[in-house]
């Protein structure tokens, strides 16, 4: 009940959407910068009252194994967003070839420090560590990623127990939404994709706020009819600009999780991002959509954040 | 890796399947009992070969709190099944009124208990009882009902553990559907009904299968819109003949999992049984429909013993 309630009831709040329209064009724009920067802002004032009423500073443990360049700028951007909201920021970097023990033994002393209310291990990891193992080995208390299997198991069925937390991103896309004044109840989601990270958990919270959700994949067999039918559309499959505009409704909301670099040689660095849908063309049917960059990627460190923040309220309300 | 895989495997083997088709009708019947049977022959078979080369007698153990009519039905039912196909059945009976902790004394006994392959807790319990709890308490290994959250969880994700067991009566959805010669990678699934035990399971299952389905629920706004795009439709509503002809694309695969008591005058006990499905109407467009009683009903109480015999397989490769 205590957490993802807690994330319902947050993003079931009515809040004043930053969207941008003009004259100009028929879409809004879904800002997720600016839509981030406020769930920000809100975390960091719950974290200054938390501080001064409890005396507690939420404490957020990020573990990075290696040196992919990648992961150290994600890492690096979550630390700098721990310190902008107040967090206590912890990090531990382990070499690329450390031993799966080595990896256990950071987890288990983040676990034991009640300073430290949130662990996330940094994916991927290296080949020789048992991925599944290691995530869950972090405590449910702490599992800010929501990766943990019993998390999984809650999040996928209706019981007393929900998930302590549920994954960033597709909380992300579903924030997205509501603070968006996106009527989920009885519409039809389509979400392109089914990732562990992505496609299943957005599916399932889309379905708990009452849509009717269609997940699809490589093997669907006409992927822009099942676009087509699609109120709200998910798309998270990690190929540039697939969705075009003859795919979608006209009407629809289009949330792009996927972020690609493509060629562009007027760029200094050579290229540039792209979604997986084809903003250009797209946005002239639907009626809101995301840019990428600048839709749900700001959203995820926010809802690490939020998440981060659920969990230290819940070690002080055990306390 | 275990059990799905060995049970998709399973179910991935092709089989002649027992369905009637006469010159009279454009519909074939998939025929529960006789695909139970055929299931239930297969696995006793393999129970004999198991007793001779390794003298291990698969044992489920069922443990049934309080005196409702119908779980003592199911009860019997499953002890029966389980010693025709050569199965140990243990059974404890609790009365009504017992704590939990004596339930979870009789779980722990089987836990231990190396003759036990299988614990099944009768459901409902009595609202005193914290069911999610009782069931996390059964151990992976010995979780044959698939309700464990870490199956749960497991089942609903990709990794590298798959779910030790998966629910008796989804995976007989889809054992009805394999051995029917039913094309399920690519099709469009509807799964009406989004329940724990059948909705949400068998939509996964299906999923992994590679169709493309579409979960539907009180709040869809089109229902019959959303079945009439169905190559496949999944009844777990618990509504009475609550999907229509009109509903259902001509030539669709239909699998009814209702079981519902309406009133009959005609008949000695006052009422029968009937699906979720107007089967004399919707056999006139499908293709393939299951009957009720006769079509999933019995496949619930075969996949019981598979899921045993799939443990007790487990436990002999454990040793």
């Amino acid at each position: 009940m205590r957490s993802l309630r807690s994330a319902t009831t947050l993003i079931r709040r009515t809040h004043s959407a930053p969207f941008h329209k003009s004259a100009s064009r028929g879409y809004e724009l879904i800002d997720g910068t600016a839509i981030a920067a406020a769930v920000r802002q809100e975390i960091k004032d719950e974290v200054a009252t938390m501080k001064s009423t409890h005396g507690i500073v939420p404490g957020l443990a990020v573990v990075l194994v290696g040196s992919r360049k990648d992961s150290q700028a994600y890492v690096t951007m979550k630390k700098k967003a721990c310190l902008a909201a107040g967090f206590d920021s912890m990090e531990t970097t382990l070499p690329e070839d450390c031993t799966q023990e080595e990896l256990m033994g950071v987890v288990d002393a983040y676990g034991a420090d009640p300073k430290c209310h949130g662990i996330l291990v940094q994916l991927p990891l290296p080949d020789h560590i048992d991925e599944e193992f290691v995530l869950d080995r972090i405590s449910l208390e702490k599992d800010v990623d929501g990766f943990h299997t019993l998390n999984v198991g809650r999040l996928n069925k209706k019981g007393k127990l929900a998930p302590t937390s549920v994954a960033c991103t597709p909380f992300g896309c579903v924030e997205l939404l509501v603070r968006s004044g996106v009527q989920i109840e009885g519409a039809n989601a389509v979400v392109v994709g089914r990732s562990n990270i992505v496609g299943m958990p957005v599916a399932r919270l889309l379905q708990d706020l009452n849509a009717t959700v269609t997940v699809c994949h490589s093997k669907t067999k006409d992927l822009p009819a099942a676009v087509r039918n699609a109120d709200i559309v998910v798309a998270a499959i990690g190929r540039a600009e697939m969705i075009k505009k003859e795919w979608v409704k006209p009407g629809a909301v289009v949330i792009d999780v996927g972020i690609n670099a493509v060629d562009d040689p007027t760029k200094k660095k050579g290229y540039k991002l792209v979604g997986d849908v084809a903003f250009d063309e797209v946005k002239d049917v639907a009626s809101k959509i995301t840019p990428v960059p600048g839709g749900v990627g700001p959203m995820t460190i926010a809802m690490l954040l939020q998440n981060t923040l659920l969990r230290a309220k819940a070690a002080v309300n055990e306390e």
